[in-house]
């Protein structure tokens, strides 16, 4: 079993900064820096959306281009240079020169990132107040740096892992912001993961990948996909393991998926107006990946989350979203239960309300009892095949339409 | 230019009633009856998710049998006799042979819709009660009918459209019921068209289908499909033409088209919650169906609808939700414009507010006073191709999180 601790104490080579670069009012931190001593063995995931921003772009090709080379990662938060057209890629790349001067590093070196409202140009004059500040800085203070990251996040998120080996130890710390896609037109989900194990490309490539895939591709707040969506992965090799992590992958993989799984559902317990986080076990699908789009159906569908929000054990919603996830769904040998908490214990999968195509006949108050708490285990069985997926998602609020539509009137 | 009219005065040969059978309280409507004197010709469209409720099995089964003889719709509300295995079958078919009972028909010739609450057993009590009174009570009260298949509905919903032609007239009518999917678990778009037009099979089938791939197909209040969604549409030939309408299909294509978007449009108007209509009108795609794709998923995103509510001219979102289509899209090639109203007038796209892949300089008072009507024109031109669809959907408000959130609890 991985530890995840909610702080950062260090991770060799690495430093960090979050500054106040007047993009924000009142003196709130809002331009972060990620800083190696050493060139990083480097992956990042990217959105899928075809609306790319700026930064995204830029990190895509330098990612492609120097995957052994990066060393710095500078974040600004109120913009997210998304919708801007040749200026803004050009202001993605002046923020890296500016980084670059005042490091003495190449700015191919330097990954950017932004969120923000989208389609606003960066304001360069502040954006190099923060590249002069937060350069000065550099500490290793991680949580003003997940905190500079923030838009309408209500806290810092931010977490690390030790890995003790017989050769000695490493660590991996990871920072993220989220909270819904967006409001207003705010881009989401921006995640730094720094280690000082000592990986080769393909491993950093690989690890990332399998981390992605069950951990922040399984969080589903709003179903919204930003244009701004980006992991990075960063090994500077600089830890006192004796030998390189690379011999025990298994391990840093373990330790890599606690991590960003702990990260993700960092992002589901922020979310906007969210009163109650949701995991959705999706078992007997006919594949992995049809337990999958069964699951991202449910976690989108407006009607499943309103319910969720009421503490209605709305099995009928649940099921006829399963019903239009398109893939193979038999409704007469699928069985649904819920449970209070974030995990089974024990294997007990709790209340069974529906078994067969038709509903148990359960006691609503028992129901009731369950879907009031403030984390829900719901099960799945759709009694076809071996497919599994686990998703983490959250109701839709009140709040949630508030924070969404009542921006700019 | 079709006119439809917002009344049904007469439709030759058919007879209609809506009762009080007991199923809802106060004396309300909540039983429905539509007859023909003469076997119907008739096509249906069935919801695509993969759990139907009995009555929609049941009703395939027989539009595929018999398409030429069917005489009767029975339609109940409170329950939607979803989820409710094989014992939801026998009721379907049970309610079924009532009808033929009364109306001295084969069981095989009465389709039956039902809409409400899933997982709940058709009290057969109250739906005998329901049959017996409305097949002594039928005649031409449409209202009446179209108000005894409302669920969260707050209007009966009905129309009508009279063709005349130079060998003499025929009338084509529709009831429907909707609001959102649902609201608790309420199944919901059931509709009913009939037309004493003299048509065969084939002209019915196609013409059902072409109808409702520009009616009901593209309207989206909150993207949920329901398990009991079904169009049928039955022609009984005995209008006061001298020829069949089937000379001049393109006419009563066209009056028909007229009738279900005027149907399918009440629906999104009548939308749990809703404040306002907005038609997404997507053009320059690279197919038509990647237009749909698009506008669907713009129409479904709860962000894009949080920002109707909000007034709020929110180009990044739709965007946005446009690059996640999974269909071509380049933001670069991409223009949006917002206007007042239902339709354009004189091809005015009205206010430009993003072109190229960045928002032009639109004066966000503008925007404002726009977004702030009742109903709103959005031009989304792709400009990557010819492909083209138009989708009618609303905002999402505080009241549809009441009505879906606050039933049980």
């Amino acid at each position: 079993m991985v530890k995840v601790q909610e702080t950062i104490e260090s991770v060799s080579g690495f430093r960090v900064a979050g500054v106040h670069a007047g993009l924000k009012k009142d003196n709130a931190l809002d331009f972060a820096l990620i800083r190696s001593r050493v060139d990083c063995v480097t992956a990042g995931v990217f959105t899928t959306n075809k609306v790319k921003a700026a930064p995204v772009l830029l990190n895509m090709s330098r990612i492609a281009n120097n995957p052994e080379k990066i060393r710095a990662v500078a974040i600004n938060t109120v913009s997210a240079n998304a919708c801007t057209g040749w200026q803004g890629m050009d202001n993605a790349r002046k923020t890296s020169d500016m980084v670059a001067e005042h490091l003495d590093i190449d700015t191919e070196q330097v990954l950017v990132m932004s969120t923000g409202v989208i389609g606003t140009q960066l304001p360069m004059d502040k954006i190099a107040k923060g590249v002069e500040l937060s350069t000065e800085n550099l500490g290793r203070d991680w949580e003003a740096t997940a905190t500079a990251m923030m838009t309408t996040d209500t806290r810092p998120k931010y977490a690390s892992v030790k890995v003790i080996t017989a050769h000695g130890e490493y660590t991996i710390a990871g920072v993220v912001k989220g909270a819904g896609m967006i409001a207003p037109n705010m881009a989401t989900m921006l995640s730094v993961v720094v280690t000082d194990a000592k990986l080769t490309l393909e491993q950093v490539q690989t690890a990332l990948k399998t981390a992605n895939a069950q951990s922040y591709n399984q969080i589903v707040v709003d179903g919204d996909t930003s244009t701004n969506d980006m992991v990075v992965l960063m090994a500077n090799g600089m830890s006192t393991t004796s030998i390189d992590a690379g011999y025990d992958m298994q391990t840093f993989q373990n330790a890599l998926n606690a991590l960003t799984q702990y990260l993700a559902q960092a992002v589901v317990r922020d979310g906007e107006g969210v009163t109650k986080f949701v995991t959705l076990d999706i078992q007997g699908a006919d594949s992995d990946e049809s337990a999958e789009k069964i699951g991202h159906t449910i976690a989108s569908s407006i009607l499943t989350k309103s319910a969720f929000y009421g503490n209605d054990a709305n099995w009928g919603r649940i099921v006829a979203a399963a019903g239009r996830a398109g893939v193979d769904f038999e409704p007469l040998k699928t069985s649904l239960w819920i449970s209070p908490g974030e995990e089974l214990f024990e294997d007990d999968k709790g209340l069974l309300i529906f078994k067969s195509g038709t509903p148990t006949d359960y006691q609503e108050s028992d129901a009731l009892a369950i879907m009031s708490e403030d984390s829900i285990y719901i099960t799945l069985d759709c009694g076809i095949g071996d497919g599994q997926s686990t998703i983490w998602t959250c109701d839709i609020s009140h709040d949630y339409i508030s924070i969404n539509a009542d921006y700019r009137s």
